[in-house]
């Protein structure tokens, strides 16, 4: 098997992950109930509580957002995985223990929004994912022969960055904030959804993800040149 | 790479997009449940019990027909894809949140059969998710080196027409229809699930979709006729 | 694209199916909870308690196998695939229909072992499923560019029968011992299990399974005896 | 078909045990749920409730790693497979039925945390789990056609060992432990993750299984060299 070649049991792995991924996504919905009190209202009274229901339907938003978010940057950083070794299944199931486990705060932040206790639970679960993913990437990119021998170091560094400034970075400002009463002038779920937004919407729409394709095209010439020489 | 060439990153795009839909489709069914008093019913009252769930039976069958008819267009559509972008990967998972969005509306009207605020409720996430696959679509139809080179322009307006037509169409009139006061009439639950049975009979048994792969066919041959003028 | 070459879209079917195939198969065990009241229950008192669960439990075993053997028919028979329709797509989709309802009647009989509305209702829901098999082989089978063209008549006759006598056959008769009071002998859904696991063992582990592989493949054979005579 | 080609339909297969077992670990969250009464709680309370929640917690953990163990065990070992045949299905099926089990015997054990009926179930379960495993494993063992030719028997031994020692001897010896009365020294559930964490951590970070891949090399090399001779 050449170095550039992929192994075929990283297939059987993505499939797992794509499969947890995807149930993850979907359960979160399954929180979504109005109260049981609700089944004998009409009309108006049923549209206020449905209304009434707005912060469970702002932690399925938050949650749903924050898992595509760990899904999009584990299919953009693991397209580069040419082998696979045990560790890298064990530490892939610990990633996927973090987000198998994401419904159940985003449950009690749900029925509890605006309590720093919830809050924080909340924000420590995606710390914990955040953990997880650096440890991941950490066994990637410390075995060269797991990744494409072609990929740039400075890829690699960008992704650390990435993993650092966002999954690891953000729940610990989230509850340093939380801490410091930002309660009392922005619900933090709402703060932490809006920070997503931005996030998507300036990293993706406008940003450094085309960028980064066009760096690894451009290291590869630059080395290219540097064989010439 | 050729602009022909399938990227391989879309593979595992599909497998989440996949994935959703099949698990969407198959938590409608956790919705189907006979009331706790029910536990100790037999025979005829049972039955009864059974016949009286006729609103969760309908909501179940017509949300995973609505599913089916949005996976089957994305299945049909997006068999033209040839690259893949950041964008694509945030697109996709927004059509996905509103897919696995849908169980709650479908819950809520077959609580709340004939409650036009339910009804709304339940027509507005169909025409969010519409609406979400119209950005998908021409997200994907403007950037031409995303789809086939191959793809006739005409194919590419028919997709138009048809989201237009049906996920967004089809609810805004369901809405007006409630407003007007439909529901005096028929069960705006049935009059969507009978639509969606004229739909895909017409559409697949009989209609336009073989046409469309002849279609193809045929804008290619064409094509080729003009390069050897 | 040669006759005997594979539609690409197929890929996107399978996943799609086996998708649901697998969440229906695992969903059945969210159905199996104690009561309530057996929260507080300790040591002798929590066993006896787990082994009145026996009819859920059975439903489970029984629902398991049922889906189970629905996949490994789908699996065998699909596997003769060449094309893709509309058709295909949508007939697929109603067997997943009925493949995504089951835990549902599972679930009234798991609650109402002994009723015979329950078990009615329990093996119509097999028999709907049957027929939609029925009707997607009948799709298959009759559009002879589908299928593998070096399949043999005779195993498209065979996979017929067995649907016709499995999942048709079997609920209706499963149903008229019901109305003719089996129920005070044996309870059908035993019956109904201890069925299933004979057809899997005289089958798979001793019969007609291998013996198809071995017609095929003698099938070609003698075709090939045809051609050079 | 070459003896060390693939069978295509092992795809089909693998995508639905991928998909149950992803599935399985995904549902396990669903039991993590706080007392209806904690609903109104706030601050320190709710803290407290969360914290009370660590055996229903300590279940999803141990549930999850066992499952994770039994399918790095399956992506492993079924790499080597080549041919497909019904048994393989069936016997799949049966280690799926009792992988879809799993969640309620952990929503039990959750509940009844030192309960050593509750215990048992528990450990049966898993026990259950690893004779599956060993019937699947010794199916596709005992066939030499279904398996890799250039598998070494050391490896097939090797599984064999693994199978016994881990699935099968554990949770005969934690059942034995709970008899002796382990519980009023340490909770059983707690020991057994313990001895999972430590499995995992010696086995895949330090030991054996790199060396099964050298292993493998070095059996084909040794081979090559008495062909040789």
């Amino acid at each position: 098997m050449l170095a550039s070649e992929r192994d075929p049991r990283l297939d059987r792995l993505f499939a797992l992950v794509d499969g947890v991924y995807a149930i993850a996504l979907t359960l979160l919905a399954v929180e979504l109930v109005l109260p049981q009190a609700s089944e004998h209202l009409h009309g108006e009274a049923l549209l206020r509580s449905i209304l009434e229901a707005w912060p469970k339907m702002l932690g399925f938003l938050t949650s749903f957002t924050l898992i595509a978010i760990f899904w999009h940057a584990n299919h953009r950083a693991f397209h580069y995985l040419r082998r696979f070794d045990g560790r890298l299944d064990f530490l892939m199931l610990l990633q996927l223990l973090c987000i198998a486990f994401i419904p159940f705060p985003t449950a009690i932040v749900g029925e509890h929004v605006s309590d720093p206790v919830a809050q924080v639970f909340y924000f420590g679960a995606i710390l914990a994912t955040g953990l997880a993913t650096l440890a991941l990437w950490w066994h990637v990119s410390s075995e060269p022969r797991l990744l494409d021998p072609e990929l740039h170091p400075r890829v690699i560094r960008r992704f650390y960055l990435n993993i650092l400034a966002g999954p690891v970075a953000f729940p610990i400002s989230m509850m340093v904030l939380i801490a410091l009463g930002i309660g009392r002038l922005i619900n933090p779920l709402v703060l932490g959804y809006l920070s997503m937004m931005v996030y998507i919407l300036l990293g993706v729409f406008e940003g450094w993800e085309p960028r980064l394709d066009e760096e690894v095209e451009g290291a590869k010439v630059e080395d290219n040149h540097s064989e010439e020489e």
